[in-house]
Formats: C-alpha cells, sequence, structure tokens
C-alpha cells in the first residue's frame, strides 16, 4: 500500500512517471527471461546460463548503466556493470542471480517450466520467484530512476551471478580477485523473500552450508540375492546403518564436534523470533504434515531459523523400478548437505563428518565421504545496521505496516563473502513470497509483487542517499 | 566318465546305442532352440516364446510322445505331453522351460546371443545353459529310450513352462487347476546345475521368497532443506532410521517374529554343508570384497544356504544427479526381498514385517509398506529320498566320484507348488556348471556336458523304475 506522494508534492516522482509511462512491457520482458532455462546445475544447461547472462547484460546497457561486461569466472559467468556519477553519495553494490534450479520431477508441473505462463495474478516458471522477478524490478527500478529523473541517487556497481543455485562455486575467488572492483559501502541483494505477501520483514540472518556425498561400495558386481545374500555385506543396509547412526531420534545430530562452535541463542534473538507470527496448525496444513519435527528445546521457528541441521537430500541404489528384482547392489549412495548457523564453518562440520564416516566403517564395504562445492559460512547482520533501517522505512511505507525481524534458513553464501572481503554488510531486500514454491514444480511469483518489487527498489534507492 | 557298461553284458544297452548311431544331429537340434529368442521378460519378444513352445511340443511328438499340446495359462504356454505306458511303474513328472533371461548389457556379449556360435568344446548363447541345453537332452534321452529300447522304463509326464525367467507368474494356478493331469510319484527338474563341472552333486533345498516395498511420504511436496530443514521430519531419514531396525550389527534380523518358524539346522545339515568344497579367500576375490558379512555362529555356506535373510534391494528418495540439490524430499522409498528358509511362510514374514513397520512409524511422516507378488515357499528334500539316492548313484557312475550334498540360496516355487499340491518331491538334476554365466554375456554351455546329460536322463529313467 504505497503512500500517494502526489498527496504531498503535487507531483509524481520521476521514477514514479517514467514506471507508469513508459515500462508498459515489465511483464513480457520478465517472461523473456524466465523463458531461459538456466539450471546451473545441468551441463547440457550451460549454453542456457550465458545466455541468460547475455540478457541480463543486454538489459543493463539498455537502461544506461555503464561498463556492463560479462565477466569469466572459470564456471558460470558473472554480469557486472556500474553507475558512478552520484559524487560524494554512497557506493551500493546490487547483488542478483540470473540461475536457477533444477525442475524434476517435471511430471508434477501443471505447465511447462519454462513457459512463463501467467494465470490470474499469478507468473508460472522455475525461477520466477527465486529470483528472476525481483532481479527485472530491480533493474526496471534502475532504468526508471536513470530515465525518469535523469540520474541515480547513490552510485551503484552490479554484480549479478549465474551459479547462485549450485552454491557459488567460484563467487569467493572472483570476489576476491576483484576487491577493488566491487569495493562499496553497503550491499542491496535482490535474492529473498518478505515474511508473507501482507507481512514486510528484515533479514538478521542466513545459515551457512556444507556438502558431502557419500559412496558404498561392496562386491564388484551387482549379485543373486539369492545366490550370494547372506554371505556377503549389501551395501544399502551399510549405507542406511551409516546415515543412521547421524541423527538422534528428534533430529538431533549425533556427528562428534558438530555443535563445538555453535553459539547458543541469546534471550533477545530469541524474543525477536517469538515475535513474529508463525501459525503452526496452518504451517503443518500447508506442508501436509500431522506433526512437525526436530530437536527438542527448540520451537520450530528456532529450528529452521537458528540451529543447524543435516538432511539427506537424496538417496540411491539398487533396483528403482516398477516390481521386484532380487539384486543385491554393488553400490549405495546418500548426498547431505548441512546448514551451519554463527560460527560454524563449513570446512570444519566437513571434517567432523568424514571422521564420522571414517569411525563408522563396516566390514565388507568401504565407505568414502567426498565434500562436494565449497561451503558457505553463516552470516548474521545487526537489526539496526544503516541499510536494515533504510530498508525497514521503505517497506513500512509500501506495506503500511512494521516489518518483523526474521532470519532464513537458507543460504545465500556471497553475504558472508561480501561482509569478509569487502567489509560491507549485506542488506537482504527480495519479494518472493513463502507459499511461492521455489525449488519445486509449480513455482510462481506475483504480478502484485512485480510491481511492489520495482517501486520498493526505486525507493529504497533514494533512501540510501540520505 | 561313463563306465563301459559293454565290458559287463558284451552289449551298449539300447538307448545308448540309439544315441551313437541316430543322434548325430542332437547339437544341430539345440543350436536351433537357442537361436530362438524367447526372452519372457519382454513382450515384443512373447511370440518367441510361443515359437519355442511349438519347437518343443513338436519335438516331444516327433520322439513317441503322447496327447502333445501346448496349455494357455493366462501368460506364457505350457506344454504337456505324455507316456503312460509302464503299468506297475512309477509316474514321473519332467519338469523344464524353455524361456530364457533377457540379453543386456548387449555390448558385452563377444557374439550374437542368439547365434549358438560353437566354439572349442563350447555353445554359447542366451539359454543355452539355462536351460535349453538340459532340455534338449532330457528329450533324447527319452527319445532314446523310446526308439532304442521300444518303451520307456516308467512312465512320464513332460510339463515345460514358458514363464520361468519371470517368476512362473501363472503356474501355482495352473498346477493347481491340473492336478489330476499332473498326478505323479515324483517331479524331475532339468533345470539347474551341478557343482561343478567335475564335481556332481545333489540338491537338498531351495531357499523361499517373499517381497514387500516400504513408501515413506513427508510433507506433500519437495520442500526446500533451507526454508523448511529443522522443522520437518524428512523422508529419507525415517527411512534409514526405519530400515536399519530391521538388521543388527551382523546381519541377523531383528523383525520380531521373522525366526519364529525357522527349523535350526541339524548336526547332520551342517555336517552335510562341510564338506562341500568352499574355498573363502576364491570367494571374497571372486567377489571383489575384503570381507564376508553375516550372521554369527554361521558358515558363509550355511548363510547363504540355509539361513533366511532380509535385503533391501533398492533404494531411492530425493536428488540422485550430479553435484547439490538442497532438497528435503517428499518421498523415499525401498524394495525389500526376503529369502525364506523351512518352516518360514512367505505370509507369515510379510505380516511380521508389516507389523515391525507398522510399530516404527515415526512423527512427521506416514511410512506403508505394500507386499509384492505371492512369494515362494522354501523347499527341502531329504539326502535319502527315493529319487535322490537313484540320482546319487547315476551321478557317481557318470563323473566317477560321489556327489556332494548342495543347497541353494535361490529360489524355484515351483519345487514347493508340487510338494504341496501334487504331494511329490522334486528332483534337481540339471547339468549346467557354475562358471557358465546365466542371466549375463556370455552365457554358454559345455557340449561335454550336453552328452553327459544325456547319459545322465537315460540312466536315471532306468534307476527310478527299480
Amino acid at each position: 500500500m504505497a503512500i500517494d506522494r502526489r498527496g504531498e508534492t503535487g507531483l509524481m516522482p520521476g521514477w514514479e512517471t517514467f514506471m507508469q509511462e513508459s515500462q508498459p512491457g515489465a511483464v513480457e520482458g520478465l517472461q523473456e527471461l524466465i523463458r531461459i532455462p538456466s539450471i546451473s546445475a545441468l551441463p547440457e544447461h550451460s549454453g542456457d546460463v550465458t545466455k541468460a547472462a547475455e540478457c541480463v547484460a543486454d538489459r543493463l546497457r539498455a537502461v544506461g548503466i555503464e561498463d556492463v561486461s560479462i565477466m569469466p569466472t572459470g564456471g558460470h559467468p558473472v554480469v557486472y556493470g556500474q553507475w558512478l556519477r552520484a559524487a560524494g553519495k554512497p557506493t551500493i553494490l546490487l547483488y542478483g542471480h540470473f540461475d536457477v534450479q533444477p525442475v524434476d520431477p517435471i511430471e508434477l508441473w501443471d505447465a511447462g517450466p519454462f513457459s512463463a505462463e501467467i494465470r490470474d495474478d499469478r507468473i508460472y516458471g522455475r525461477g520466477a520467484s527465486d529470483m528472476k522477478g525481483s532481479l527485472a524490478a530491480l533493474i526496471l527500478a534502475v532504468e526508471a530512476l536513470l530515465k525518469g529523473e535523469g540520474a541515480l541517487p547513490v552510485n551503484v556497481k552490479f554484480i549479478l551471478e549465474g551459479q547462485e543455485e549450485i552454491g557459488s562455486p567460484q563467487l569467493p575467488d572472483f570476489v576476491v580477485a576483484r576487491r577493488d572492483l566491487l569495493s562499496c559501502d553497503l550491499v542491496i541483494s535482490a535474492d529473498g523473500q518478505q515474511y508473507a505477501v501482507d507481512q514486510p520483514s528484515i533479514e538478521m540472518g542466513l545459515r551457512g552450508l556444507c556438502a558431502v556425498e557419500i559412496d558404498v561400495r561392496g562386491p564388484s558386481r551387482d549379485l543373486h540375492s539369492g545366490s550370494y545374500g547372506g554371505a556377503v555385506q549389501n551395501p544399502i543396509h551399510a549405507l542406511v546403518r551409516l546415515l543412521d547412526s547421524m541423527r538422534g531420534e528428534q533430529g538431533d545430530i549425533l556427528v562428534e564436534g558438530f555443535y563445538d562452535d555453535v553459539v547458543p541463542l541469546s534471550n533477545e534473538d530469541r524474543r525477536l523470533m517469538a515475535k513474529v507470527p508463525f501459525d503452526e496448525e496452518a504451517y503443518k496444513r500447508e506442508l501436509g504434515v500431522k506433526d512437525l519435527f526436530g530437536e527438542a528445546g527448540y520451537s520450530p521457528v528456532e529450528r529452521k531459523w537458528a540451529r543447524p541441521t543435516l538432511e539427506i537430500n537424496g538417496i540411491f541404489g539398487g533396483f528403482q523400478g516398477e516390481g521386484t528384482k532380487t539384486v543385491l547392489p554393488s553400490e549405495a549412495h546418500a548426498k547431505i548437505t548441512c546448514r551451519l548457523v554463527p560460527n560454524q564453518e563449513p570446512d570444519q562440520v566437513i571434517a567432523a563428518i568424514q571422521h564420522h564416516v571414517d569411525r563408522n566403517q563396516q566390514p565388507g564395504v568401504e565407505i568414502t565421504s567426498t565434500p562436494e562445492g565449497s561451503g558457505a559460512r553463516p552470516y548474521l547482520i545487526p537489526p539496526d545496521q544503516w541499510g536494515n533501517r533504510a530498508a525497514r522505512e521503505v517497506l513500512a511505507e509500501l506495506y503500511g505496516k512494521a516489518p518483523v525481524y526474521t532470519r532464513t534458513g537458507g543460504s545465500v553464501p556471497v553475504c558472508a563473502i561480501f561482509l569478509s572481503e569487502l567489509g560491507s554488510y549485506t542488506v537482504l531486500f527480495g519479494f518472493g513470497a513463502p507459499d511461492e514454491p521455489v525449488h519445486a514444480p509449480n513455482e510462481f511469483w506475483r504480478l502484485s509483487s512485480f510491481d511492489r518489487a520495482r517501486r520498493a527498489y526505486s525507493l529504497l534507492l533514494h533512501r540510501l542517499a540520505a
């Protein structure tokens, strides 16, 4: 609910007039971006990730951003651009990503995941909510400011990446190598969500991430379970035994050393989290579960925002078809990721898991563990940091109510990297909503959020100039 | 090594003379049968299964078997035929199958899997060892007896099926419906192997089989492991917890009631199994494992032949691709089969597993168990059963050494069905060898086994008349 600024000045600000009059094709532009299947996890789509980079770079150039270039990282590229003509004003690094998650299980999508179909107020497609929608809105807001007002209120640098959904493996080195180019006073990340469609929020923290694959190898070939069963170990049984040894009855993690560096929640942390509206019954209904589950002594909100986890993301081995096949398989595999909280370090958690695997070797099979990716440190920003204060004012104006202070269970590795390498906090300022199934079939974004996001970025850049 | 019977009587028996003088095309006849790609598992080959049935039926008619017919089962057909003119002599039901396993991976075959190529002493092709070779030998032996001696020493009925390699789904009902037609004093199965090319064996038992699928359902959709991890149960964790609760540290099965009906091994059972040549180091080398694994207190041979198992044949859930996907999946699944020993009943073991699943439900997910197929009872035949005594004498004569008493870890459902429905034991009397890669690329059979098998069936039918 925007305040009608015409009531104050008798005139709409220039950016707003431009938005209304000169951006009628905004939705079509977003559809075009969503239709590029820029799945960073799948090698066969790497050309599409590059295509999305080119599309985004073209748009930055078209809106008036200078020195736009597609920069190599060793993996998927980064799009950089800048506008540094606001002398004496802060420099804001604007962060986003143009890659998306894979689409499987594809059969659960009602329409093609890259069809960008519009139904009611919603635009459907992989990446619509996470985060091509907010990314398009950010670029359109900058265009409206530049073309509607002739200048930006602050200096900006864009860093848009194509590997966020695979954990940004090359981005840390890129940031280190381009530290001077990227130097700034504050980072605004357009990647993220508000607490609800009608409830704005200020993000105070993100969990970190680390990943490891477990591989169990038994006999050198698949065996007939009748001829050999009983004489040799079955790799699947060895795997389930190992995996079950990692978590206790209530989801508490039994890997030795896992919790060593976890900073206990303060009373203030718990007070802010308790103020966040959370309807447990509605949450269970929405997820289709009878009971929530997790560590004793913590609320569900505390558990998903501020406690570490160890989750098996995938498991596979042996026969998966219809009916039966009496095979004693040669191999079995599991993929694990952990969410981390301050002050856990990804490398140390991986080391603890690998130590656990080594100590739980089993006769008749060989179990190995392999770290995947470089992980992400957890991230925290003070609630009253100056960027957060500006964000709070904009959100209060747009939503007509004060934001709540939240954390996010997910990970945005770059926040911790920007803090350690550039010395700048990242304000998380994205406009997804939690009921939009990101990373899942039928992902969508609301067109009303598209409108709100464009206004929000314009307002925020003005506030940050003050 | 056949005893030269001419030394005793001055004359070859009639069947042997006929074999030598009138069956010079025996190998070509076997090649013709192998060239029919009668793969019962593949719908596109069902015409070939019928063609193999017709080929076998024609041969039975040609050798003098009466009332030969191809009988419908609802699936692949059965070939039936009889010769019942040996008044006062026992009636022997002769069992075999003319279907074969699929041939994949086809690229590992040195020659076409249905080329029936002969190299050295070997005939190569899918089904050569399992079991078109022994089947052809059986029919030729009956021909030699009928044409060389004018009559068979016993009454015989043939039941040759076309669906053994897919678990004989319609055969139990067929046997029940044709109980009178199939009534007999003993069954001889030509399906099976001797312990080694130079070591004959008497099969005393087969393990039974039952199958169940476990399905775990959690949240109604795949969730982002960052946003939701910690708040809800992960179906894969629930699955590994359940599965691990089913087996103990050494592979002992912890499902309540699982062992209730297991008849302990007798001293005589263990003595016979200990006499079977078994080189543990060679076995480990062949399987590529450092250690064998299984229930304490039993030898590897006892464990794979005479102890029940619970094996996870397949497990799957969540992400299986390259790299990471931070998903908390909606579902996870496992496929289990158990090998059973006397007196376990498939239905009761399934019920015990289902009870275990029900008692190990976990908060936040729903776990269901679904039996698959109708299972197979375990089968045992006393070592000194009259059919086994006759088999032992024939084998000792042909190999020049006494057979060892073995069991098979796998399952041949018809043996238990013949016992319960016809009241007759099945003597397993086939001439495959364990180094002939059945169910795998480059399956072959030895032509020396072909010769030995023809003689063996002729001698056995004579012995059974006594």
